[in-house]
């Protein structure tokens, strides 16, 4: 694989950031960032065996240092390379608890580990894939990925839907300033379970077959974002099991 | 070809239903519904001469023995096969007037020509995807053409807003109805001018390449909806060029 | 009462017309049309014996002469008056039928009773507003009645949903033409049953006090909208029993 | 004044807060909050020269242990009071930069200043506001102030648009939460600018009378909000001027 133009995903795990990882390595070297390695390490793995260019970087996106240093590394590792798309699919702060039971951290932590990495992830981001659009293959994009909580606050999902809700927030802003430059920004939100080892046992919408949501869906729908022209930018796209209630 | 699936769209012209119906005519016989033959005629000889087949019946979608006429031809015409998608692409009512100046007719017009015609044509279809969903190739799929009145109602634009929202209101009840019984439906919201010989003289958003929506980019949307797995079902796509204020 | 102005309320029963007639009826001579005598009749006599002043008038908002006839009798009537507030709270078309059930009479009905019974009411209605603007007590106002299925479309609720999405998108584009004439649009969203004699049986969110919205309440809530200054107008106010679940 | 209960007011200066602080004070004890005391020493001799009681705390919503020390005041001072209403009307963190130019600090300051300002003031009050359920003489209210940034993330708006678009989500989740326990909690939506001296030289809208928001009207819908009965709770309040494009 000899592209000029690379990928990274913030957020990496055995769902979403997988698939989405995996996906994209088929055209692109693709950069891993999660905090801890065992999240991105596999993948890694998987990538290189079938063929493809993956680094892994130890990385907390609500620490504008870390996310500083990682970028660093990007630049030394693949120094000729430009940024084609960067998918923010970091997901954190779902305390599940009653309100008066959550405590300020479990706040802070869900607009810091949703909202202000996203803030830290598209400052690092934006730049890069401002310099690729005069020659990259698609509109460089940034791709976020929200939930069911970036548009309802639900009871006892304030914290979760806070974070969510600043996501979306951020991400309309930047679609709005960067759009008219050739960035490509759009949000998803994903409604419904995604089908990964840890929800196995969930039983959702009765339990049958595609009852949860693919993460290979997920990466093909970022890909279709990805490869949108720009005279026809999708800002916002849901998805949900066909037998999700909504 | 030797689908044993068909496509059907209504509301075909220059844009949107002529790049649909090519881009679904590449898998399957395709017919097309208008209400007058100029509108897809040419269309017929161009997927013809690409080597698909396509059938244009003369149809107003807004006339209910007009919408079982064509899918009574329909079903003499392709009588061994099933319907794998449908896309209700028909639009009218935008008198452009002040609300004072608009007419009981006027309204009327796109109520009829927008919801009920929908309405009309989802009764004519929905059956024929149900009967698919065990053997379609890809969830059988019913995609209607939304517009940026679907979801806002701006001065002067109160008919033809009327008849969009009540678009998208059916849309999402089919959605809710149908989904769990495997049929996708889906809804898009083009906002933007689309590229098409009528509004070459269109200057909008600057004037520059790609301010007006390509309608082959639409057609690639629609088709990944189509494709989408049952696990992952989108509801709403909107859609804009890079450089449109919104 | 020597009230130069008056009140129109389109759509009374026992529930929120009658509500809002008894309400506006304490300040301004109010005019009520129903279809059926048997709708206003008493809630004539209900005003009268409270000292006020109704007039009843048999009329069906979606049909144009009906419309025109009524407000031919008003200025007849009250031939000195002014228009300074309408209230739009027509509402049919619920079939509740699963949607290969619905007929596209069913579909029309709605269609008609709820958006074009709003389009003939505001084309009858609005010119008096505009006329009122220098001179009304409170900026001239037309509220419109809407219901949960006017922000969701639910399965079983299409022909509903249509209806009164359509009449959202005329609500929204009648302010946006209108607000800067100095006449207020506003747009309700009563999400609950309405506590009235006919739905004393229904046993929703707990059957407890308080579970179905008064009546009385949402005459308030109108009354509130048609006295805020023109600095400070409220186009869509949501309104719910303390215990729905939403 | 005798009342039994009290209301508290967090974030007041020349606008919304202050005249909130003084409807409420017409009725209750008002405690108001800000950080600096300059920001409500007039307010309070302003409510007690109208022979109303008013406290006045300085105290920073955004940061936990402020708001518990404020809450102790408050305990101290109002002893034998219940808590009727409480109003978030704080707001921070509109940088006007573009993006590329906000740090994290801006970012986190909106998100701090509004979201987790509105956390903490909600765990502070939401149990007062439960225990008045029973004898309140309006069901008991938290009402939250919002802005155009709470439902659209406009260009350069991203930071604040965050922090509001959290404050939104916090807000519904808390009126899921706490309705069904019998408080109300409403957000509201003030889209245009307020008539207070700082904005006295703006000149939108064209300029006219009416062009910015009176705050008497705000306070007026915060009253009318506090007021509605339990049956009959609104959520979201949109309010502009007529002439404010939308």
């Amino acid at each position: 694989m000899a592209s000029k133009f690379f990928a990274v995903v913030a957020g990496v795990g055995a769902g979403t950031g997988r698939s989405v990882a995996l996906k994209f390595a088929q055209t692109y070297p693709v950069v891993l960032l999660a905090r801890k390695p065992e999240s991105y390490n596999s993948i890694v793995e998987e990538i290189k065996a079938a063929g493809g260019r993956a680094i892994g970087i130890s990385t907390d996106t609500a620490d504008r240092k870390s996310v500083d240093a990682a970028f660093a590394t990007i630049k030394k590792e693949l120094p000729d390379q430009k940024l084609a798309a960067a998918v923010f699919n970091a997901s954190t702060g779902l305390s599940r608890k009653g309100f008066l039971d959550q405590t300020p951290e479990d706040f802070e932590l869900s607009l810091r580990g949703n909202a202000l990495g996203l803030f830290n992830f598209a400052q690092a981001t934006i730049p890069l894939l401002l310099a690729s659009t005069s020659d990259s293959p698609h509109p460089p994009t940034l791709i976020v990925t929200g939930a069911t909580a970036s548009v309802r606050g639900s009871a006892k999902f304030g914290d979760f839907a806070a974070g969510k809700f600043a996501v979306r927030a951020l991400s309309q802003s930047l679609a709005r300033e960067f759009g008219p430059q050739g960035v490509h920004v759009a949000h998803t939100i994903v409604d419904g379970i995604i089908d990964i080892p840890r929800t196995k046992a969930y039983n959702v919408n009765g339990g049958g077959p595609d009852s949860k949501i693919d993460p290979g869906a997920i990466a093909d729908s970022y890909w279709y974002l990805h490869t949108q022209p720009r005279s026809h930018f999708t800002l916002e796209l849901d998805t949900r099991p066909y037998n999700e209630k909504f």
